[in-house]
């Protein structure tokens, strides 16, 4: 297996034009870099051409300090957005977390058996209740207890906390505060939610119930990118499982558990390995 | 295996009380019926119970056409809701339909195979376009287009055919208008649609295209009742299937008809197979 | 929502014959017993009659303590294999494993969680790698390693110490040895394995990579009763996740962890239900 | 939307190599192609690379019909497999059946609402049974009934046929004969075929009744390419659906032909697109 601490990973955007995939392969191949992973796709209604693209580094004669000046004249010809990672330089992530369990567990479980390439800083909690899993998994716990009235400030401290510890991206995991827009600002597509019910259907509060009530055949959870308009950012990632009449709303609650950890799980591996590129309220996810 | 053809399906509901099914039991083995398939659900919100009996006529000592008479007590005991059918007795039905086949195609093809145990009446549609298919399995169609200004007098029209033919069920397959409350009233229970979304996700008007510009990872189907408020009648089944950035509003339009096809099939067997109760806006389906 | 601790759970199977239904439900309703579940299934190719029903305690005329022996002469009536449980007493489980994690993490965290009704009594393994778990939530763990020399030794120690501990459901949870016929005999259909295949699909050895050497599209998880034949029990559960030919060996694995988590906690929680009647090489499953 | 008929698509395999992205999509872009989708994969295993890239003819300066000649070089250079097709150049195709109606219905059903991008010219079959099918589409219909003593003769009949048809790929929707190795040589990769099981599990005859017998909780498809060896050649696609204790045989065989259906016209199209590449035992499948 390829070295992956040795690759960098190309994000790009533009509007479409002739020979970018061209362009953009021969820049590398002159550079004696090796192409292992590439994905492309243009978006037909408005004209965009997406790209990702990871290339070895190690015959690669750009130093990696120096490519992003290397890369940015391309980048200027096609009016591009565009993002390089070295891949040896992991993103370092909070965690959001009141009182449920299930998706802080799953997210510490997994990170334990090495599946998510990252470094998890610390988790922020309005609540005392989950920090026995903090504790077990030995991440820093900071606790924010959040009123009405100390919102704004509250926020403004975990801001402080969040950028002093450079951290590059949130995971509401199941965090019950709604963000105000200064955060959700400064973390433009790097805030991650996941909503337990299959976006759009049962949007806000109490989606198990509002299923219920409704009488669905079928429950779902939704990972997405948190925006200004609550459970209306770019969707990443969903999935569903059955359900009956024979199931109560406890039933409902329980299985419901199982696909947001694994949905929120997901997203959060294709957003550590820069799979995701927004596309306005969609995204184009290389999976 | 069992001759359907002898046996009788008892729906029934009412408020949950002791010693129901032991009655019920007691009722078809003292008259020396068999049981073949007995279901029940309470549910524990409302304290109402279910049941769905079949049982085998060929020993039963009270003959068919005194059944209902018979029951009758018990169910008066029980304060009940009660249906009662032979299962020599098929449902005859008719399919409204517009401009798409595919769903009108599949419950034929799946008729011509033997799956539904019914008689298809008819097939009505405010288009002449699907008339090659109606012919293709030699059931009669009538065209009755409809304007703004017509409508009323075509969906009189409509009903008396339906009445006279004695139809007991219709299927709406796609049919691209909706029926007025006479006709809604008229079959409680016994209208079955398909939309085309994963309900409530979508109501309305091209949902393809809602989920398109919203960007979904996955793409349903709803097989409901069709009651007085468009597409919020008691839900019989949904299905789904994942889609990504790749597809494009044909992908998702063609995706779908798989799902459409195969929804409404599974619903329609279900009803014509004495399977659903309603309970509210929801459904108890035993299958 | 009912008291489960007050109730009874019969399983019941018997040669298929007329009454039984009613004879079952009278047994209950004249003992003022009220039936909360009933489920029944005949299997028509051998005719058999499967049952399960649960029904509420606090009304009813017979003490617990008295059930079985009152219940005794319908079951000989009827010829039939029974259990009745008092869902007061909980079954006893010990968890077997290995070395990998991610079951045992499952299973413990469920059960923190609340979401099986049992007591873990105790952890066997051949490695010590595992501890750590064990001791994260408390439960005694202990270590048998084996070789081919002390094989029949040691599994004797096992089988003493969990007839001493009173368990009544043994759960391999990715166990990498063969249980002996001896504790197969004394555990028939209480002891639940999870294989990583969707069965008979690559039973045996390595799983994932017969899957991936295969290239398969889809792999799956099974879990099922252990017998004398290594995989070849009844099965209780299976599902299974897509793959590409973008995943390797190890996305198989790491996949198919997922899978194998969710399959075996839902073949627990149907056992611990007591929801699985076998039918010879089958499973009646009453969810 | 693009016009299909004005592109052309290359299918590469070759050793993996340094520069080969940028070498193809060079080749493309200084002969003025625009290319409108592009996907790549590498086996690691084995180091082979994989490429599916389509491109715009409209302003490309190769003639269409000196492409290969033109492209030969550069696959010489790679010591590359290869192939491209124009798009206006639709695969012609044969679908041989016996008695089963469901997969010819879908194929012919689809055909006929535009999903498949190609030429049905001929259907074949061992029995009379399908042929009013194939008027009911204006399909030619040809009999070949097979005996043990006729069986190579009459082969040896269809294949001159479908070559003097110049048929290009052959599709077996439940055809119930073993080809020949004469026939399998003739197209290799270009027999599609349907095995109503989730293979590898059940190869051979009666997969529902094995799948049956045994006791699964899941069924399958598996859409695959004919080789010698039955039932082992590269899978394209496979599907599952869900059953339970309470489905018959009869059950199991109704809910297969679903499965069938969709499975094998999944298949069917991602080879007309060109979408699948052979690699070994295995597919690489771009869709």
């Amino acid at each position: 297996m390829k070295d992956k601490n040795l690759t960098a990973t190309l994000l790009l955007s533009c509007p479409d034009r002739r020979g970018i995939v061209s362009k953009i392969a021969q820049f590398i191949f002159e550079r004696d870099g090796n192409i292992v992973d590439l994905d492309e796709h243009v978006d037909e209604d408005d004209h965009i051409f997406f790209l990702r693209v990871t290339w070895d580094l190690k015959t690669f004669t750009v130093p990696p300090e120096r490519l992003e000046e290397v890369f940015q004249p391309i980048a200027n010809e096609y009016q591009a957005k565009w993002f390089i990672r070295l891949n040896q330089n992991k993103r370092k992530i909070a965690i959001f977390v009141s009182k449920y369990a299930h998706c802080l567990q799953e997210i510490l479980w997994r990170h334990e058996l090495g599946e998510f390439d990252t470094e998890i800083a610390l988790i922020i909690s309005n609540h005392p209740d989950l920090g026995f899993l903090a504790e077990r998994y030995h991440i820093p716990f900071h606790i924010f207890p959040i009123t009405k009235e100390n919102r704004a400030l509250q926020e403004q401290k975990e801001l402080e906390l969040i950028q002093r510890e450079r951290i590059d991206t949130i995971i509401l995991a199941r965090y019950m505060q709604v963000l105000s827009s200064t955060m959700v600002e400064k973390y433009v597509h790097r805030i991650l939610n996941i909503h337990h019910s299959f976006l759009p259907a049962f949007a806000g509060a109490n989606p198990y119930k509002q299923a219920y009530d409704r009488g669905v055949k079928i429950v779902g959870a939704t990972c997405h990118y948190v925006t200004e308009v609550l459970d209306e950012g770019p969707i990443i990632e969903q999935d569903i499982i059955r359900i009956s009449h024979k199931d109560s709303l406890d039933d409902l609650i329980r299985k419901g558990r199982d696909l947001e950890r694994l949905v929120l799980a997901r997203g959060i591996r294709l957003h550590l390995q820069d799979r995701i590129l927004v596309d306005g309220r969609k995204t184009v996810v290389f999976d």
